[in-house]
């Protein structure tokens, strides 16, 4: 940590910032500047750290700056090796693009079935699905619960995808727990501390969604929980955050999955369909998610059914997965480009379709 | 709703969303426009309304627009009569304001003690303090818990001030009804969906503070969670939203306070600590508050001790809340602004002591 | 500034560094923390400054805090007099609130004389206008130009109020300078440095309004461009900044007001109307603006005409100024809350009038 | 455009919009709904649209939707055929990705023409170079102005490379003209207005920089003012938005450059330097730019220079550039395809560099 005193503090005012930096354990390194004195603090001593950083309120001091940063267990500088995620033999983080692909939520056992059928077909690596959902309003629908879970369950075993669905909170964990395969946070609830701190205990892998106006600092720290309380076993996922600009659902971040990859060990997936709400997009933002590292991407598909305006919309994404099918089967990064390209072959076919 | 054709849609795509707005228990009424038709949709069927909302990804829809408001049970327009909270005895959106301070968090007995005789003196009519604390970090201080209501509720009995204290989760939720008068849903927590339906059956009233990157619709929408639920009693409290400007710790949005008065008949009231996050603007930004509209504010307070850094501000503070007594004590729209006279003289005494 | 070193940063790298620090004519304090190395630069040596900034990019380097702020001529800690700017005779930062009103843009010599007189009636101090209009469409009306600023010039004749109005340009300025006795600099052009260059030389004071994505340093520093050129006389405006919320034009930064008030000596004044771009909560944002310190209101106004829908707007409008009137004339910060509670009873009025 | 009436809007005022609607010369269309009316307006008449718009302040009214997008010049709706932007010979926006690199500002002439060599040789197509820098700071380099344009036309007559520099104002507009191949419109000038009316009327193509708050909407309209005022050649160009995330200088919007490309017929570049402003993360974030449709990127290079710190980041930089090389060569999309895989090989090269 920095102490920045302020330009105008008085020798008294520095001296009780010295006395308590020591007192709290720490080195005070005073720096005399032209205009101001700043005061580095050195030395290891986290259960005190608090105190020191409360300085910034005592007289004197202009602003205190962290330097270090206050995550450990899922920095890539401490810990070199990268996390490969397993859920149920899919490998995430590893050389393998991995795709979860699903609807939204789960509405009925048949529009389930069919679209899982229709993503296995494709070629994606686990089934995605909500049955219990979070909702801006009280009067939408709030997913089918256990029914849900279950209906997942039953399309696991005819396809052989793994699962992954959302825990809403700790009173549902136990049911989710039974059913899921990878336990999806959602956006809303990544500061949700009482639920990470469950999500910390249970054996099941953890999909940690982005909060919507979350630092890429505040999502790792997030991850932290998990990795603390003892899952080491943590996938991120951008799915957009809130900016100025309204005119896509959201702001896909993808500069913030390469920091991301670059400051902590953990595997990073993108959901593209949540992060711009717009159909035609998909396809490309997720390509572009690929092209910039992320480990996976998570897609929304709608089931083909012949006279229903979605339909229409679930066909060309099924397609584009079909591609998907190709470029993730070669296994090595060098497959990925292959698939990029092949995906320049989709592309076109997609847009004469739109 | 507005469903907005694309400028190319097809007459089959006309008409397949015409057929399904009727489909859906709506009148479609056409506009032909110069360069695209427009379908006004008709009528009050809430349970098939998220299907209409679902043609926006339809063949031919370019978007569609939500023209009446969501939220209905908060509304001002549909309950023009404004909800007054009573907190054991302290009337929250009547003529007169109320102050809420406290420390952020319990952190024992003495200091806790301390600061509660210091604000009931100064006048304050409810005492906040933190027992569960929601932290971004692991490894901060995470709150003494059930002690620390414990303590509160000795405060309480000693000032007779009523107690507003966080609730992180469902599973705290008995033990903070025990002790608690107002239950506060901390700023992370606004979109806690399990967490707001269970407070919708507590025998408490609420303070829900607006999320950090939550609109107003989407903080009345979490507010109609709770009145659905069954609890009337709820008090809105802006606390700050997170922009490009990190100079600040948030970003105050006190217009956002006038339109949520606007909008709805709950009280309002605001939070100049979290919001600013800089001790010497916190009594500019109450005043401002009060000026706007608000009904009350909550406060953070520390507790004069000698020696202490914090000490030093906690005088001010306490100064400043002595204040507020004056100026709260007249009992209505006449009264506040004398206080902001008051404040006026304050003002000046604060500047010298800084 | 402080250089923090990356964790894994070799000796050679802290000691290229170390050297290049010292040829930019600065002295290098090593911190040997536990986990990293960081080095505090000392000294005054504007000019190479850049050069250790650039240093952010060599091997082995983390970040640069800059710590001491970039402006001086605007710091309130360098010159702790605030400032006062005279614009013919209307003294802006001194004890009284000062009313600037006016339409958005000149339209037509009768619109502006009505409303210039309605105005002076209301108790205004200066008359606001535009005859230059940055405008987003390019379809849309660009302003009356030259012919605009006759208009004005006109008006203050008739009214005796001296009128600010926007220059978008250096290619208008010669104009404007000719007629305006205020020269606004709008939201858009705060970044426009062409024109500050050439405004920091004009016998004109200048309204800066603040960027709407500009950091109060940001804003500053845009200042600092005009004082550092030679222009003392500048006010500063907010207008409202953008933020992800947008069921108001804008959000309003009031702390940010504060903030830009502690830490630099120029008078700031506040735009309700262009920050809420909501008639209805132009009033209460006025107020919160005053209390919360600013040295003047900026505010649309539209004339009163009998069959015309703007006009009934603008009787309400013109009602609140009158309120202002009495408001403004005390002449002490008491006078200003006094006005507050004139506004009080204001508000009752105004609300029954909606 | 739709009018959307408030609940309680009486009859008089819904007729009394209806008649303004006529007397604009457009079609109202009631839409009688169960809580309020809508009117929908219909018609071709843009000069007074924006009469109609001001009825928004009518008493009765709560809000005016905009259906139609206002920008016609650059819309791909009504213009299918995709723009390609020759600058001296280099096709942008057609089969071919066109990478343009070069310091961001010109400071010395040997600096310049070693970085021109090293660009020239890494396969370029433009050489890019600061003369007139826009800086927050009145105290930070401002350009070498004329002598820099003087240095990048002697790189050009060696190299070969059309050059793309920065114009700030229009003051500077007949010197830049006069060397620059390709106009810059810097991001803090996107709504400079007279600056984007004179470069509508000058013989070289405009490079329009995206403003960091600008909405996708806001940046069209930009290019609609050179588009409208005579010049069709315009190459948008993404540099990253301001959001809350301050981890990285800006936060990239990949999707918006897909949005932008289904909008408008016009050429859009991503520059990842100035968008990421961390060196590591820049050649991914190329990549990703490719991947969603960018037709080519803009990058700041430095020069190799043995000794200095830059140097070493020049180099990879350089390396990156000379793999773009191959990528760029092969003239198609597919090619582009192989250009990333060729980047994989150097990411794992770049990589161990670190």
């Amino acid at each position: 940590m920095i102490v920045n005193m302020a330009a105008n503090a008085t020798e008294e005012q520095i001296q009780h910032v010295v006395d308590r930096i020591k007192e709290c354990g720490f080195l005070p390194h005073l720096i005399q500047g032209a205009e101001r004195t700043v005061i580095g603090v050195v030395g290891k001593n986290r259960g005190r750290r608090a105190e020191v950083e409360a300085l910034r309120v005592a007289p004197g001091v202009d602003e205190i700056l962290i330097i270090s940063q206050p995550y450990t267990l899922v920095s890539l500088e401490l810990q070199p090796q990268r996390t490969v995620v397993d859920v149920k033999g899919v490998k995430i983080g590893g050389p393998d693009l991995v795709v979860m692909a699903g609807p939204c939520s789960v509405e009925s056992r048949e529009q389930l079935m069919e679209t899982a059928r229709g993503v296995k077909a494709a070629g994606a690596h686990l089934l995605r699905g909500g049955a219990y959902k979070p909702r801006t309003s009280p009067y939408d629908f709030q997913g089918l619960g256990v029914e849900g879970l279950k209906i997942l369950a039953e399309a696991r075993k005819e396809t052989g995808l793994p699962i992954v669905t959302e825990v809403m909170g700790v009173e549902d964990l136990d049911a989710v727990v039974e059913y899921a395969d990878l336990m999806q946070v959602g956006a809303r609830n990544m500061q949700n501390y009482p639920l990470l701190r469950r999500l910390a205990t249970v054996p099941r892998p953890v999909l940690l969604k982005r909060g919507p106006s979350s630092t890429i600092k505040e999502w790792l720290l997030a991850a932290e929980y998990l990795l603390s309380g003892g899952n080491p076993n943590v996938i991120l996922c951008e799915r957009g955050i809130k900016t100025f600009d309204s005119e896509l659902r959201n702001t896909l971040d993808l500069a913030g999955v390469a920091l991301a990859k670059e400051l902590c060990h953990l595997p990073v997936v993108v959901d593209p369909s949540h992060a711009t709400g717009r159909r035609s997009l998909v396809p490309a933002a997720a390509r572009a998610a690929v092209a910039i590292g992320a480990d996976g991407i998570i897609v929304e598909v709608q089931p083909v059914s012949g006279e229903s305006a979605v339909g229409w919309t679930a066909i060309s994404r099924l397609a584009w997965l079909r591609r998907d099918d190709e470029w993730t089967s070669t296994g090595d990064r060098n497959g990925r480009c292959c698939a990029v390209r092949q995906r320049g072959c989709f592309k076109s076919r997609f847009s004469h379709e739109r």
